[in-house]
């Protein structure tokens, strides 16, 4: 299988995170990656290439121009502001009822408040290298999802930062920008073609449902610990199905705490059946590990044999599949549970 | 000069903040309001009472029910679902961008989203004992301003937690219920008259101007670091002057860094002719401090002997008068600055 890898995600560096009322070494760091890649490279099944540059209007399709210039340049930005600070976070945030009957006014004028404008909370630093970072996992992205469209095969991106998070408008939950939105807004706008992002991540593709809630050429389907209890909070209900012409594009399957393998595949196997009703020409998998038992920050039970069971029941589905790395967090696991889920895809 | 105090505000007792990326010791604690009662307490011109309690009421005609709910019970409810904390600060924000489409939801099922919820930042720590304190800060303000209804002259109440910052439905900047705004709006319900809220903190009062923007019975005048470059930042520009039956009756007056006292005096005098011709039977000030040159989170210039000015003035306008507690940083000049203003207004 190939693999699409660049070093650049080294650039993205954050140390710590502001969760839970504490500051904490970050769960979402170089090493995640770095673990991945090095379990694969022992694997003969796995090729490694770098992917291709794709500029700055696969972006730009998806994300706010402004937050995207914002990415550019606020880490400067903010070291000349506030002075020299490797990880930077929002404090204040931009909340509409803020400004109650006094109308918007758009991106506050100091690089402090404007962090709190594009973002939605606190665990995602921008570090002085991220937005080189985030652009190289787009480039990734759409290289896997290009091979894809030339035939040849099911290929993984080892996309970081993650991306299912971000919305059009937003940064924020370890992601900058949206990789898999991005590289399913290219293959439907240039193929004319259908396209569906399955989302595996213990967390909801907040940002994913967001790009696409009201598009009826990109679907969008979720399997994730239910937002009552876990992080997005706001968004991932089952609810949730898509507006306008979108409607009914939208699924969300919502997990009670500590699913066990079995009953995941019955609700993959629904989920399956969603995808072949709508029928797409590509599926993009938005993967995270994170729903693994001994995940530090989930509570879903899958295993190692899981994650395989779960490659092979996407791969039964016959469409050309891309996969794009989010999250998971068990790092000394994280590699070999990619590699099962790809060895179940067909590595 | 009548003095309300009260040790509850010890109750309310964060240590640290989460400000410009950093987790620092929290600028506003404990030892600010007792650095002040032990100066006052110094000198024979103050005289002390404890305030009486006003129940909930006051404060449910200013805030949001959902909001005073949230305070009373969120401190327990997060020990039982995040585990010990002692300052408990939002890590996730609702924003309602991030619900594009998909309608409002309203407070989120898991309290710690629901602090991102009632909250717009991270530097507002929930402790065990704040709302007692923010209960009993409100009653501060309510029993000064009853001194005054009752024609006993000048009154300060030593509020603590601050107030200004918080709007009918979230908190923030060390603020939780909006202790001027609680007793403006009492002045005007109770007794049919105009009031004014006279703002001298260095930072905009964001809540109170919320709080009041549609109404033409409580005028809301504030001098303060322009937000361009300031906290709130969102909110506080001289374009912003009310909108209804409020049209007019807001009016913000934002001051370049390092404005010093004769500047500062010119533009209180031309806020205090706004006053007059709001004709207003009673004047809250929220005062603050942290217009000190040598406060540690504020940029103007203002001296001891500027406060006594500032008292002064407000002195000449010859209407009963409440003096509120707000902000101020700098705690080792704090105790004289407040009596200094407080001399001038006529101790």
């Amino acid at each position: 299988m190939q693999v699409v890898y660049s070093p650049a995600h080294l650039r993205h560096d954050p140390k710590f995170a502001i969760e839970q009322s504490r500051l904490l070494p970050t769960f979402e760091h170089v090493g995640r990656a770095e673990a991945i890649r090095e379990t694969l490279q022992t694997d003969a099944r796995f090729r490694f290439s770098a992917p291709s540059e794709w500029g700055l209007a696969p972006i730009e399709a998806v994300h706010d121009a402004g937050l995207i210039r914002f990415l550019a340049r606020a880490w400067e930005d903010y070291q000349v502001a506030a002075g020299p600070t490797a990880d930077v976070m929002p404090d204040v945030f931009y909340r509409p009822a803020l400004r109650r009957g006094m109308g918007e006014r758009g991106e506050p004028e100091a690089v402090q408040a404007q962090f709190g404008y594009w973002c939605f909370e606190t665990t995602t630093p921008l570090t002085k290298g991220t937005y080189e970072a985030a652009i190289t996992a787009v480039d990734t992205a759409l290289t896997a999802t290009q091979y894809v469209l030339d035939g040849k095969g099911t290929t993984y991106g080892l996309c970081r930062p993650p991306g299912h998070h971000s919305t059009s408008g937003m940064y924020g939950g370890y992601c900058f920008f949206n990789n898999a939105a991005v590289a399913a807004h290219h293959v439907a706008s240039t193929t004319g073609t259908k396209v569906t992002v399955l989302d595996v991540d213990y967390h909801h593709g907040n940002g994913t449902q967001e790009i696409f809630y009201d598009r009826d050429d990109v679907q969008y389907v979720s399997l994730h610990g239910d937002p009552a209890r876990a992080y997005p909070w706001n968004v991932g209900f089952a609810d949730e199905t898509g507006t306008g012409r979108g409607a009914g594009a939208n699924i969300n399957i919502p997990l009670a705490a500590r699913t066990e393998d079995d009953a995941y595949i019955d609700a993959l196997h629904s989920a399956l059946e969603k995808i072949q009703a709508f029928g797409p020409s590509m599926v993009i998998v938005s993967l995270g590990l994170d729903t693994f038992f001994t995940d530090p920050i989930s509570d879903l039970a899958i295993t190692a044999d899981g994650f395989e069971r779960q490659g092979a029941a996407v791969a039964e589905l016959g469409l050309p599949t891309v996969v794009l790395q989010e999250g998971g967090y068990d790092v000394a696991a994280l590699g070999d549970n990619v590699r099962r889920w790809l060895i179940g895809a067909g590595a």
